[in-house]
């Protein structure tokens, strides 16, 4: 088992696009990383997440075309500056990477009274997205890197593998070696948006009130 | 800086109620927590999450008191066995913990075109949430407890706080140094509800398809 320490694996994370090798992953890798997801916390320790590993070649080229149209809808909707630096980023590796795999949120898991859930509807839907990131921080510390696309509509990946209603579709993630994992994230580096200071992020008491 | 491995914060992470022992949390080790949270990806690199840092006894005072409102709505709800477990469990703990810290999502932060999240709307809202997951192991990493609380409204935090109109308060984490994290989750620990089996969560090409 890896011996990345946790701050190691928080500040090398990368979102990856180009690097993938599309070498397969050890088995054994794969269940840690599937196994540090399942140890989030949930709401009402209802595990509300799932994994569907997409292995077929003929699934995620039917994804990758779906993304592609999703890519020209959003690019349609820039000018000038914005338009040209979109047009230089890439966003996704569906094909190049070694594994999809689509994580998914059943709101009816461990219900009907989800201890935890009465006040806020949509606390599955963030204990779900905890299990993400031990995923990602996981496949990390494992030197695999890992990259989240999201253009994509959620009905059109239900239907592609079959989800049931009342199940979503939260994340499609990108999986599997890497040739390396670039120091600045890739939005940065092709001048997108640049990082925010932290003490921008930081108020005391009250919103607006910087600490 | 704390070397705890990966592995090990992810998986001696709790969720903590009755274990915070109320000193007070070093600066450095609060700082570093926080900039692990704002290391966390994000849709279009939009960092759309802030931390409100809620030191203030009076408002920890008026958030415990509509929190235990709240648990009384979501007890009147349960009949029978599950009233009767869910009396003995603790669903927070605010005043005795060192800290609140309330994380916030601002939809419009890196808008009007936000790269990835034309097609799914609550693409921030995860963000905010991979967020809240790294800050979570980096202050289980440093010795130091997070539970989260989600026994209230949204509306009532935003009002509480001062959080504007189009900011959504996404949760309130008690933090703090702790006397011990429990080996198993309250809410396994107290009959609520069992893990579910990793391999059930495990599908292949297909939802519902076994690995």
């Amino acid at each position: 088992m890896p011996m990345s320490t946790l701050y190691d694996a928080i500040h090398s994370r990368r979102d990856v696009r180009a690097e993938f090798t599309g070498e397969p992953i050890a088995e054994d890798a794969l269940l840690r990383i599937l196994g540090a997801a399942h140890a989030a916390p949930s709401v009402g320790h209802s595990q509300p997440w799932d994994f569907v590993l997409v292995r077929d070649h003929d699934l995620r080229g039917r994804f990758v075309e779906h993304v592609r149209t999703e890519r020209e809808v959003f690019a349609a909707s820039l000018e000038g500056e914005r338009a040209e630096t979109f047009s230089r980023i890439k966003v996704e590796g569906v094909l190049e990477s070694s594994l999809g795999i689509a994580v998914t949120y059943d709101a009816s898991r461990g219900g009907p009274a989800v201890l935890g859930r009465h006040a806020i509807a949509d606390a599955g839907l963030y204990s779900t997205c905890l299990a993400i990131q031990n995923l990602w921080l996981a496949a990390t510390a494992e030197g695999i890197g890992v990259g989240w696309v999201s253009f994509y509509r959620e009905q059109f990946l239900a239907d592609l593998l079959h989800v049931p209603a009342g199940v979503r579709p939260i994340a499609w993630l990108c999986i599997g070696p890497v040739s390396e994992l670039r120091t600045t994230p890739d939005l940065e580096r092709h001048g997108w948006r640049r990082k925010r200071p932290l003490e921008q992020a930081i108020h005391l008491d009250r919103y607006g009130a910087l600490d």
